[in-house]
């Protein structure tokens, strides 16, 4: 254990689980953080808890922020999840499950646990091949996170801390990210993707998000460990 | 009213206060955004619902969010707000009632809601003259703020909206600020700003914030309506 801490942004799914994996044989010691923001799909918060105990990370953090008085998107709202689009269609129009400024809120989140801890890494799981076109997935935003982030803290400007928002995942597609993660010994059965499931947990299958998990395993050629719904 | 609309972060302090007496002089419609941050002096909260009735804005939301866990501030742990300080020690020490991150999580909200109403503007009453060293009020960082805004949402992705981060009391000492709430009929009883008043709300008159304000009053040859517990 090399003692250089990292948070971690994680949502109990694939990328960002994968982004913890890589942090872990980085030798990092890892602080989880997840939040409760009033999503449709609370079962994300048991998925990240099973995967955090996996990692055995420092600390796992829950923060509840109610993203529900904005508004503004299927995930938080009675608006209908997509269902049935293919990963072109995704490509091509940002959907209603688009959160207003979420990655945006969840970094400054991780930066300013980040400075309390004096942790200068921050890994967030995006990726900006296989997703569903959300803009705070793009590397040019996260180049604009990082230059904000060392103008934003104390530990930044006295000169104790230069920040680096670390995105190992960003030019890798699902299948790609997938095989990593094997690799690396993940357990992809601890994790959540759906944005809908049945109040069982179960998957529904025909979301964005189970569009990409299904479609990634196919690809990477590894057995789907999830339960969908729809077959 | 023009109808354009802003965004308005209200702490319910002079700054923020008159941040949006010029809002509405440039026939802004406001919706203000406070929070509710574990902060030990919540009569905040209670100035900023007076402010907002005051100016009678279209909607003022009060957002709760816990940065209790993350720590590190005198702010929000049970650490000793400093007091008696002059206003030449805050130029050159920032100090504990610095909240990690704290603008750059309030920015961030005020991003998601101002995409969900479409509003182009953010104010943000940041001053980087009489303040107390704090890095996020500063220039540059809302300089790196306003890049990023405009890479974070899928309303500037698409180009419906370019926008604005809104700082006009940046370069601004603090007596001509309150001069200027003044003259834009400001009533500054409304307001609060000391960081450790008593359990009654009265200010206690030694902290930065009551340093600030008093010197800001006196400055401006302005009466100041404030109660103090320190003469």
């Amino acid at each position: 254990m090399s003692g250089r801490k990292a948070v971690i942004l994680s949502s109990g799914g694939i990328d960002s689980t994968t982004a913890m994996a890589i942090a872990r044989a980085e030798n990092y010691e890892i602080y989880s953080l997840t939040f409760h923001y009033g999503q449709r799909h609370a079962c994300e918060l048991e998925a990240a808890r099973k995967v955090a105990d996996f990692f055995r990370v420092k600390k796992h953090l829950v923060i509840d922020i109610d993203l529900r008085p904005i508004g503004g998107s299927a995930l938080t709202d009675q608006i209908d999840v997509p269902k049935g689009r293919g990963v072109d269609d995704m490509a091509h129009e940002i959907p209603v499950t688009y959160v207003p400024a979420r990655n945006t809120i969840f970094l400054s989140y991780a930066l300013a646990w980040a400075e309390v801890l004096q942790a200068a890494d921050i890994f967030i799981g995006v990726n900006a091949v296989d997703y569903s076109g959300y803009p705070d997935c793009r590397p040019e935003f996260i180049a604009a996170y990082g230059q904000l982030a060392n103008l934003a803290t104390k530990a930044a400007v006295e000169g104790k801390l230069r920040m680096n928002i670390q995105t190992p995942l960003i030019r890798m597609k699902k299948a790609e990210i997938i095989k990593k993660g094997i690799e690396l010994g993940v357990d992809y059965g601890l994790t959540h993707s759906c944005y809908d499931p049945s109040p069982a947990g179960k998957a529904c299958g025909r979301c964005d998000s189970c569009t990409l998990r299904r479609k990634g395993f196919e690809d990477a050629g590894v057995p789907d460990p999830t339960v969908y719904i729809a077959p």
